[in-house]
């Protein structure tokens, strides 16, 4: 390695190599799994670790990000992503890119600015959940239950859920919400390039509903607010509406210094548990 | 006409005529204009009528859609639409559709199901605003103010904003929220095919800060959430940050029932008033 690239397990598990005009190599590691799926928040970054390589230098920063789910990405193996750039304007670039093993896995549809340039007006009604220091919370580093036994992604954070989880302590809330501090386990810092993973990071908010078998993304859509300083990401996400089955979840990641980063929002099916 | 479509002016304005495989023709009606430009929840509804058409008998419901805005549509003119099929699953069929006049101006992706059956669990946690009945409310059907007199969008509606709006009052709440109820003017009863649409159909939350220009849209997704029942249709927005003039707009839809039928959130740029 002649650069930092690589020295963390998101920068190299998300290398995307140029093959040829818009084609890029991935390779779809197994260190990021749900279960025996790769979690969709990783592999979302291994779309746009192609994408801002084709957005341009004026354009660095990602700002919205729309990935539809079309079939459980395969870990382990290598992957295609290929790179559309749809429209470059003044402002924003749209990309457009696809994920394939063999048949179509993800396809995506996101916008590229620079949030540096941007120069309005300025008014946040949300807040930062209050919730204890991260040390007075509940770590997350694995799990003994049989999902996350076999869950290699839990490993790739520090997480620490509020004390107000009910499902950590056998009990269930009624609350579909989770709030917690989060941050890589290997000390890489927090950036723009991350935060559609750190949006799908976060154990499902309807798990304080009740014991629930697989939650599968059909939609997930990431809006980056800012440039996250270092440091913890505070994160919160529930679920307002669940119709039937569907859900959707909203989040809102929040950085060390208490600035809005990210929002996310993704349509998902609730599935029965075994 | 030998059926009902083209009665009324959302169906013959959105009419997509099959040209070629997965090629349809529109035509951008100029009766749905924000100032010279088409709404773009109107031409969101040229792509969905068109994919709609694509995504099969046993799909025959939006459930979700991302619209990247790339350029300004021209009204009064024809304008191409092509889909493509991406994965058409068991419970899902996922469509990508492009809009060009010349140009592309809209790039889509959508996922099509069944909602009659789902049948997982609901939790409804989000609840419709409280506002005094439509009669009691304050009717918008056009405008005096520049924007509105040259704006043939409100004539499609009979939209009766809370009284506590404070734009319409000549105030300023600097609370950006916008609450209402909303329905087609010519009777026009709403269904999922309509709810994008309805999506984007109020003015924005932010004329509640002050004097806007223009407030474009970047992308716009609109989860469909329950198939409404006839009625009015009761609608919140409202925007919870607003970052160096980037904005998030969520809204929730609910129907005649009271049963939430969809939400939208859309990230768009607060231009400052000419």
């Amino acid at each position: 390695m002649d650069d930092d690239v690589g020295v963390f397990a998101f920068d190299s598990d998300t290398a995307a190599t140029r093959t040829a005009d818009s084609a890029y190599e991935v390779h779809v590691s197994d260190g990021w799994n749900i279960g025996t799926n790769p979690n969709g928040g990783y592999v979302l970054s291994l779309l746009t670790s192609a994408l801002a390589q084709e957005a341009g230098d004026g354009h660095p920063d990602l700002l919205t990000i729309t990935a539809h789910y079309l079939r459980p990405t395969t870990p382990g193996e290598p992957a295609q992503v290929h790179v559309e750039q749809v429209r470059q304007g003044r402002r924003h670039t749209h990309l457009q890119a696809t994920l394939a093993q063999g048949t179509e896995r993800v396809r995506a549809l996101a916008a590229y600015g620079n949030l540096a340039e941007a120069d309005g007006p300025t008014l946040i009604r949300t807040e930062p959940p209050e919730i204890p220091d991260p040390d007075d919370c509940a770590a997350r580093h694995g799990g003994s239950d049989p999902v996350s036994a076999v869950s290699s992604f839990m490993h790739r954070f520090d997480t620490r859920l509020s004390p107000e989880t009910g499902w950590l302590r056998g009990e269930r809330t009624g609350v579909p919400r989770v709030v917690g501090w989060t941050r890589f386990a290997d000390g890489r810092e927090p950036d723009v390039a991350s935060l559609p993973l750190f949006a799908d990071a976060l154990p499902p908010a309807v798990f304080e509903l009740g014991p629930a078998g697989w939650v599968p993304t059909i939609e997930l859509t990431v809006h980056v607010r800012g440039r996250p300083a270092p440091g913890w990401l505070l994160a919160r996400f529930e679920t307002r509406a669940l119709v039937d089955g569907y859900l959707e979840e909203d989040g809102e990641i929040w950085d060390s210094e208490g600035r809005l980063v990210a929002q996310s929002r993704q349509l998902a099916l609730l599935l029965p548990a075994g």
